[in-house]
């Protein structure tokens, strides 16, 4: 390890080609332009040492992660990732550490098109902050307040894993080892579901990240949209998760609480349910139909046996 | 002090209406579009406890210099302000603390119609991370680039005053009462030079704002350039910092080294100095014409006898 200038930093590992913008690395600001129709969809989440991960996560997945936390975001809303600013405080100037940051970040921005057209590099308790940008054809994007009474409630992938790999590494859980790469990889370097979320422009009515968990995360969309929801317990998708850990209770908590996997939540009416199965076929990514949004708020499970149970959200919140 | 959700912290500090945003505060990201012909100008810089600001900073001022030193970026460019978005991490949920902060932030957006349209908050070292956006036609924003030889070097407003006003809370000179609550206030609440950077628009050939200290910033201008420059020594505005802190060579060193000021140095052709003077008088802002720029790199300082002294610029650098 040894000091660089933070001019070096900057310019030896955060400015490479960009593709579709005025301005890039360098001055006082970027500069692009919009396609003519789209809105500007923008999102920044801040990724704190200790907070939302721990010290000697390797760097290159963080690079990813940090990034691709950030374009969830816009997948979200259905945006096209286009560009990504990047803010970090380093308590040091370990270049190794750096470099491979720089690496995982810049894998995930060329991984979906993103041109990295500034930030600031700066000294501090580590921290990386983030802002993103996508656009999205004028009025289509998706927002959280759009789900109706009698919509199906969707949620894609294997939402679950991301929380199960905390778990182990925290030694809180077993992990078999079949299982293993899928949930740590899971938890390291989350897969935005961009493609999805294109997809799902003019099928979803209300759609969000699930970051904080999906009771959490489904209890904003219920505010949003003024509605309540009933969730089928036998449509979650816990079989993946109770094969990884062997605890049927873990994988129900792990499914309904864990946060961090970053897939997407969403509501459709019914008549989309041959579309969304489509498209889940094309991108080879599972849409599971978890349950139905009801005029009457709060959130029910409907058991096997047919018990009704009433949950609550208890997502992380960092001041809660 | 007492916790309270994340959620709340949000909806009750940050949120206020929006006057040119089609979604602000509350999704996964925010939406807007731009007016025609127009380019956007995106700039971020984090501060950081210990590194950009001290312990104990009024909350207020600093949610005031947090915006100011991000609009600052636009200004420097020649940049409408128009939106911004703002990450922070927090210790804990102080809302005294948090809400002062919100005044001055908001102070500053309101007084340059800036909407605040998203934004993350979560706990960890206290960090303040705005991400600013600014319009320009398309084409007019001023770079860094454009100086040629033979162009005059300017600089805005009163520049040292807040390095001086560091000294001074630092114990490391004493300024006189007259001139305190000038050199604390250009510390504590910078004012963004925006109209003087919107007026500039088709004057300027290049421009930056000096937020590491004159030289440095100047000699990034001249990378920039691939020019020199020449200053000259009875044209620096050292009067009022000598004035305050009676030390003619620690106000000489101020002004050519002393960060924070958030004034605009810029290169403009000798035909524009009519219409330069012209809006600095409109403004009220002292422009003034410290030297000029010259086909040979490096920066000379020419004294008041006819000698010619060669400067080396030392601004703030987080990792050297």
């Amino acid at each position: 390890m040894f000091l660089v200038s933070e001019f070096d930093l900057i310019r030896r590992h955060f400015t490479r080609p960009t593709h579709h913008t005025d301005l890039g690395v360098g001055d006082d600001g970027a500069l692009f332009r919009l396609r003519p129709g789209m809105q500007l969809v923008v999102s920044t989440d801040m990724l704190v040492e200790g907070t939302h991960f721990l010290p000697g996560t390797p760097a290159e997945d963080l690079g990813w992660k940090t990034l691709a936390v950030n374009l969830s975001d816009l997948a979200a809303m259905g945006a096209e990732p286009r560009w990504a600013v990047l803010a970090v405080a380093l308590p040091d100037a370990d270049t190794a550490w750096i470099s491979a940051f720089a690496a995982g970040f810049f894998a995930c921005a060329e991984a979906h098109d993103v041109d990295v057209i500034g930030g600031d590099t700066t000294r501090g308790p580590r921290n990386l902050c983030p802002t993103v940008f996508g656009e999205v054809p004028t009025g289509q994007a998706i927002t959280r307040g759009g789900a109706r009474p009698g919509d199906d409630l969707w949620i894609t992938g294997a939402p679950g894993r991301a929380a199960l790999g905390l778990a182990a590494q925290q030694g809180r859980c077993e992990l078999r080892a079949a299982h293993q790469e899928s949930c740590i990889g899971a938890l390291q370097r989350p897969v935005p579901r961009v493609a999805a979320g294109l997809g799902l422009r003019g099928l979803a009515r209300a759609m969000l990240d699930v970051s904080d968990g999906l009771l959490g995360d489904l209890g904003h969309l219920l505010r949003a949209s003024g509605t309540g929801a009933v969730l089928d317990a036998t449509a979650l998708p816990e079989a993946e998760l109770q094969a990884a850990c062997g605890a049927p209770e873990l994988a129900r908590q792990t499914l309904l609480h864990g946060g961090d996997d970053y897939e997407l939540l969403f509501a459709a009416p019914v008549e989309a349910r041959p579309a969304i199965a489509a498209l889940g076929a094309r991108l080879s990514l599972p849409m599971h139909r978890i349950g139905t949004f009801t005029a009457r708020t709060g959130i029910e499970l409907v058991e096997v046996d047919g018990s009704r149970m009433p949950l609550t959200p208890r997502g992380f919140d960092h001041f809660a």
